[in-house]
């Protein structure tokens, strides 16, 4: 008897449908090239089959779903193609190994919708299998709304299916509607017909709880979406199934270790971020604030963790704010080469909680700035922003500044894509050795982020910033109504605290604010 | 014998703990005004129990409960404490109802974090359990990271706590590591004890999963956050919890009706952004891009929705892309007033993939640009940007902007709080009455949203505004690297498009592209 409690699969395929129903969410379009690319990170990860697209929406689509059929992949790729035969056309005209042939299951989908009657639905089905059987064709038959159809006539149409010579038949639960409770009594019914795939969607939340009851069911194939993008709320996120099977039941998918970059893909060629608080891929999901889990991280690093974040390729990150800790906050200033005493670091825990409670993020400057303080220490800027000039609008988005660089003020000016570029290249100018020499300021903006802006054109807008010199970077953040000011704000304080080290030319000295990596990424 | 296969009860409860482990997602911090109105909307959507925060954490936050537990709330109020004296002393001071006490429960945590042993983790349970009955107080037993615990000590644990006067325990799976064999297993063995509680998470996307299991195992309360907000990959969202239960099992939660509004709030509060392909709250959630989907959707609403819109306070949108349809597209253009025939569809259709192809986003005034090209009609701009400038970074941002508006041009300048909210006043005063009378223009700017910023500052910003004025709105955006430029062009495109009407003063004329509002005639 095997253990697994799930299925008695070593191994779950994976058809992921990223490029299709990951497509079909508003919003959402990718070119061509877009698509060839999201299908090599699908591919590298070991995905089993890819549904590279729907060969009826277009010409361009047409042209991505050719390009990744003809990039010679691992992985089956296919187009969705709905119960008529131009479509299979179509989809052969892109030269895939196969098609995920999709017939009305539901009487509200055969009657309403298509205007047609449960025996057409059968016959036409059984002769589309056999031609795209004919063209040599992996059939997938997907029963749309299987869900809410009659499960008497559901199992006789994927019947017929699979009679005809289908490959598999598929469950698909189309709007989202279905408990586990459904799915299993479906799925069972399927998967003693044949091969069976489960199609789940998101909009109760069960997407996953159905993927579980389905598995459990006798289905040997799961369909999913990176970061579950797709129509409404969404398919089941592929990188759920696989971290969830892996760790709950040792059943393997894909590439576990590879989800990470497979998820900040697609949420570049989408355009639809990701989540902070998202399993496997928010930039949460391993990052740790409040002073009881920090304290309990920093003694083991599974005390607060379902598994380690190098599992699906991440690290591990220490935030303050105001549920830090003692044991946080110090080994952040630890970080940073700050030594504190107790009665020390009691003060900096408390200024921290305090700024905290006003709602703010607690950054590598904050954390410092508030530190010198407790410990008065004078510190003189190295670089301040005295006056900040941009215009924009028209051809030549031009910024000018006026630095304190130590003991010098400097005026430089540059001109950009936007009002905010150009203030970075006036701050570059501005910082730049006057003779051009080997010792100009070099340093590299690693990040620039702005939250998205909702509300109004005089909401305050937040920057923030990771700049680096070197291998030693450091966080800070801005806010202002004006973006052009937060922006510049953000960068010539980074430019600050990286130039601690940097005036004088020792590396790791005594003074120590070094600001190395972000606030606390203790286990690296 | 009861038919439901979840549960024998009518009703489930919902604690919820936005205010507590929501607000430990870092990055968040709520202050106590913010609590308060979180708690509100809690309460009127009917959340039976509200953990409005952890009262030993700071001052700030003690203000922040004590004004929730003096609002005379319907629900229960309670703070967390951990399993020491002076945390129920400061939960009394903070006039709470009840505690949620969390006591180590897994080796991990009993030794490693806590330095202690099960014997004394046991005994200071029951005193703190008895100290807190002495004192009034509703008590919660949580045995934290309950779900790696050995299972027969877990059950000793809470089982004292029962014993010494607890009002329930909770089943917690504080890491997001288990399963739902796992939860389960465990649920069943607390629930025969007494009444049980469910507190899951999302790390391996099970946290709904784990809720369906521990509910079918026996226990009758569930632990959620609005929007799944909290520690790593956040908690089970409660807006998951309530329409699963609504909708697969009739179970009894919270009033449904008021997820959404729910939801946009502790967006609001927390500044996390709603993901679109979120249940219940997302934007996408009820909406339809894709022609067969479409299509469905307008021959019968329930066609690609598990349940109407309204179930939760919202409205059904389509939206149109690469995978629009010829049904979509027409239903659209009748929204505008917009005639066309059969082939002049057809094309227009073809010119709305393409453009999605391109992986734009369709907005109205792409789509009735495109008509306007198909059916070959002359269009004369009624709004029209000549030039912009804008300054910022200093202590006044101000813009200027020449516009053409009818046959005249109109020069104006303004000042904001930034760059872009400076070419909006200009842009207002441009259009004005120029004698201050009743005709001058008025418009809403209903929207302006701008995509989250990553990558550089020279990347190209989208602006997306949704204009209206009295009941006539339209959406446009504007991409460019300069966000001023790409601000005020959406802005005076979606004015235009707002014009159409106004000039002639003949609402549903012939050259019909009626979008919405005239600017500049008083309709209003």
């Amino acid at each position: 008897m095997n253990p697994n409690p799930l299925t008695d699969l070593e191994e779950v395929q994976l058809l992921d449908t990223t490029l299709r129903d990951g497509e079909q969410m508003p919003g959402v379009s990718l070119t061509p090239a877009d698509k060839l690319d999201v299908a090599r990170e699908l591919d590298a990860a070991g995905v089993h089959v890819i549904e590279a697209g729907s060969a009826c929406t277009s010409e361009g689509e047409r042209e991505g779903i050719r390009r990744v059929a003809r990039e010679g992949l691992d992985a089956t790729v296919t187009s969705f193609a709905r119960g008529v035969r131009s479509d299979i056309d179509r989809a052969l005209d892109c030269d895939v190994d196969g098609v995920n042939l999709v017939v009305p299951a539901s009487d509200k989908h055969v009657e309403t919708k298509v205007g047609s009657s449960r025996e057409e639905v059968v016959d036409t089905t059984v002769e589309l299998v056999e031609y795209a059987k004919e063209h040599d064709l992996w059939v997938e038959v997907l029963g749309e709304d299987g869900s809410r159809a009659d499960l008497d006539y559901l199992e006789r149409l994927m019947g017929a299916g699979l009679d005809a010579g289908a490959d598999r038949v598929c469950y698909c639960d189309t709007v989202g509607a279905a408990g586990p409770e459904r799915t299993a009594e479906v799925a069972s019914r399927l998967a003693d017909l044949g091969p069976t795939s489960l199609h789940t969607h998101d909009d109760l939340g069960f997407g996953l709880a159905n993927v579980h009851a389905g598995l459990k069911a006798g289905a040997d194939t799961v369909h999913g979406t990176v970061l579950g993008v797709g129509e409404r709320a969404g398919n089941v996120a592929i990188e759920e199934v696989a971290i969830a099977l892996d760790r709950c039941y040792d059943v393997e998918t894909v590439a576990v270790e590879r989800l990470y970059r497979l998820c900040r893909r697609v949420s570049e060629v989408t355009g639809v971020a990701i989540p902070p608080n998202k399993a496997v891929c928010g930039a949460n999901a391993f990052a740790h604030e409040s002073g009881i889990h920090t304290d309990g991280t920093l003694k083991d690093g599974t005390m607060y963790e379902p598994y380690p974040p190098e599992t699906v390729g991440r690290e591990r990150r220490l935030v303050l704010g105001k549920h830090a800790g003692r044991a946080g906050v110090a080994a952040a200033l630890a970080d940073h080469g700050v030594d504190v005493d107790d009665d020390e670091l009691g003060e900096v825990v408390a200024r921290v909680k305090e700024l905290g409670d006003r709602g703010k993020r607690v950054t590598d400057a904050d954390l410092l700035a508030i530190t010198e303080d407790v410990q008065g220490r004078e510190r003189d800027r190295h670089v301040e922003l005295i006056d900040l000039s941009a215009t924009s609008g028209g051809n030549l988005p031009t910024a000018s500044v006026r630095l304190r660089v130590g003991d010098e003020e400097r005026v430089a000016s540059g001109t950009g894509s936007g009002p905010v570029d150009a203030g970075l290249e006036a701050v570059r100018a501005a910082l730049a050795d006057e003779t051009g020499g080997v010792d100009a300021v070099s340093f590299e903006l690693d990040s620039y982020h702005v939250d998205a802006i909702t509300g109004g054109t005089d909401a305050v807008v937040t920057v923030a910033v990771d700049l680096s010199r070197g291998d030693r970077s450091v966080s800070v953040s801005a806010s202002d109504a004006d973006i052009t000011r937060a922006s510049v704000v953000a960068m010539v304080d980074a430019l600050d605290r990286l130039s601690e080290l940097g005036d004088d030319g020792d590396e790791g000295n005594a003074d120590g604010a070094s600001t190395s990596t972000p606030v606390g990424s203790a286990d690296d």
